[in-house]
C-alpha cells in the first residue's frame, strides 16, 4: 500500500477536487452551449455547476466561507472548464459520451469528498451518505434547474445516478478507518464510476413503482 | 393547563418535528411515484422535501450543521416516510385528500418550528413571520422545483397556503411569551390547519390583482 | 471629493441597500401580478426576490443570520415594494421599461454590495467578482425559478446582464482601495447601469457559440 505524508495526500486531494470542478464546469458549459447561451451565460452556468456540489457540502458541514471562495484555484478551474466547454463545445457536444464522462467524474469525486467532509465533522452513517449524495448530485441539479431542464438525477430511471453517489459515499465511509484518506476518496469515487458503467450496460437497475392504471392487463 | 418539565416538552417537540419530517417525506415520495421516478429518486425527493424546510430554517438562524444532520433520527424518519410513500403510494395516491393532509401537516409543523427558531435567536416580529413562512413552504417549493412543477404555493390562488403558514408563525409568536413552548408550537400549527381547511371550504380567500385587459366589460 | 464620516456612509449604504431591496421586491411582485398570483403569493415572490441576492451574499461570506433578518427595515422595504407592485402593478406592468429599470437597479446595487462583502472577508479577485455577480443575479434567478420562467440571466443573449454585474463587481474592487466605501459601491453600481444601457442600444454584446448544424451555409 502506498504510504503518503499528510502534506502529499492533502495536495493530492486538492488536485482531485480541482479535476471534479473542471469536469462539472465542462458539463455545465456544454449544456449552456447547446442552449445557445452567450459567452458569459456559459461561464456562469459552468461555474455554478462546478461549485454547486462543494458549496452544498460546505453549507451543510458549516464551513463558511465555502472552500471554493477561500481558495482561488477552484474558481480558476471552474473558469477554465467553462471556457474549454465554450471553445471546444462544438466538437465535444457531438459526442454524448463525452458529456456523460465528465458528468460521472464530477458526480464520483464530489460524492466521495462530500462523504469525507461529513465524516470529519462527526456525522452518523446516514448523514454521511446523505451529504455525499447531495454533494454529488447538487451541482447537476442546480445546473438543470437553471437551464430549465428536468433534473437528470430524477428521470434517469433506467440508470443508477444518485444511487451510485450514495453507494460511493457509503464505501468512502467504510474505507475511511481502514486506509489512507486519499484511497478512501478514490475508492468511493471508483465505486460510483463502476456502478454508472454497469447500469448503462443494463446489469443493475432500480425498481420503478407502477400505479395500477399503468399495469399491463 | 398541562405542566411539562423542560425535558418532557423538548422530547415532545422532537416527536412533533419527526412527524412533520415523515409527513413531508411522504408528500415528496408520492409526487415522485406519480412522476414515475425509480426507488432512489423517490427516496431523494422524499428526503429533500422532508429536510428542506428545516434546512432553510437552520441556515437562516445560523445553525450549522443543520439539525437533520446532527440528529440521525431525522434522516431515518425521512427515509421511512419516503419508503412508505413508495410502498403504499399506489393506494395513497388515489386519494388526493391524503396527499393534501400530509402536505398541510408538514406546512403547519415547520411554520411553527421555524417561528420558534427565529424567536430564539432574537429576531423581530417580521423576521419571525418570514422565517416561519419560508420554513413551512420551503420544503414544498424545493419538492416542486426538482419535480419541475410550478410550486403549489404560488398557483394555489383559490386557497390560502403561504398565508396560512404566515398566520401560524404569527400566532406562535403571540403565544410564545404566554404559554409553554410546546403549546405555542401546537397552537401555531393548529391555526395553519384551520386556515387551510376554512379556505378549502371557500370561507376565506385572498384577492387576485386583475390586469385591465382581463376585467369583465 | 465629498468627505463622509463612517457613520454617515454606513447610514448611506443602508439606504442604498434598502433601495435595492425595494427595487427587486417590485420586480418580483410585478412578475407575480402578471402570473396572477394572489396577494400573498405576490408578497412572497416579491420578498424572496428582494432578499435572495443579499441572502446568497451573506451565506457565502458566512454571515448568519443574514442581514435581512437581523435588521427589520429590510423586510419592511421588501414588504413595501411588494405591496407597491401589487397596488400599482396594473399601471407599471404596461410599461416594460419600468420593470427593466427596477431590475437593473437591484442588479447594480447588489452586485456592488456583494463585492464589498467579499472584499471585507478577504477573498481574492475572482472570489470578489463571483460573489458580486451571484449576489446581483441571485435574486432574479430565484424569482424566475419560482415563477417557473427560464431565468432571464441566461436567455438574455442579446444583452449583457450577468456580465454587467461582474464588471460592476470588478470596478467596485478596483475603486475599493482608492475612494471612500460608498463611492466604490456607487461607482460599481453605475458601471452596471451603464453597461446594461449600452447593450440595450446594441453597442456591446457577447459572442454566442454556434453549433455546426446552425451555421449559415
Amino acid at each position: 500500500m502506498v504510504e503518503l505524508s499528510p502534506v502529499t495526500w492533502q495536495a493530492g486531494l486538492h488536485w482531485v477536487d480541482l479535476l471534479g470542478i473542471l469536469a462539472f464546469a465542462m458539463s455545465g458549459a456544454l449544456l449552456a452551449v447547446r442552449k445557445k447561451f452567450d459567452l458569459f451565460g456559459v461561464v456562469v452556468l459552468g461555474c455554478v455547476t462546478a461549485v454547486g456540489g462543494g458549496a452544498i457540502r460546505d453549507a451543510m458541514t458549516g464551513q463558511t466561507p465555502p472552500l471554493f471562495l477561500r481558495d482561488e484555484t477552484y474558481l480558476w478551474a471552474a473558469l477554465a472548464g467553462s471556457l474549454l466547454g465554450f471553445g471546444f463545445g462544438e466538437r465535444l457536444a457531438r459526442f454524448e459520451r463525452t458529456m456523460r464522462f465528465f458528468d460521472t467524474a464530477g458526480l464520483a469525486l464530489f460524492a466521495a469528498s462530500g462523504a469525507l467532509g461529513a465524516i470529519k465533522i462527526g456525522l452518523g452513517p446516514l448523514g454521511v451518505i446523505f451529504a455525499g449524495t447531495i454533494s454529488g448530485v447538487g451541482g447537476g441539479i442546480v445546473r438543470d434547474l437553471i437551464a430549465n431542464e428536468v433534473p437528470e438525477v430524477m428521470y434517469r430511471r433506467e440508470q443508477l445516478y444518485a444511487t451510485a453517489a450514495a453507494a460511493g459515499a457509503w464505501v468512502t465511509l467504510l474505507l475511511y478507518s481502514r486506509v489512507p484518506l486519499w484511497q478512501a476518496q478514490l475508492g468511493g469515487a471508483l465505486v460510483v464510476v463502476l456502478l454508472r458503467w454497469m447500469s448503462r450496460r443494463g446489469w443493475v437497475r432500480l425498481p420503478v413503482r407502477r400505479l395500477p392504471s399503468e399495469r399491463p392487463k
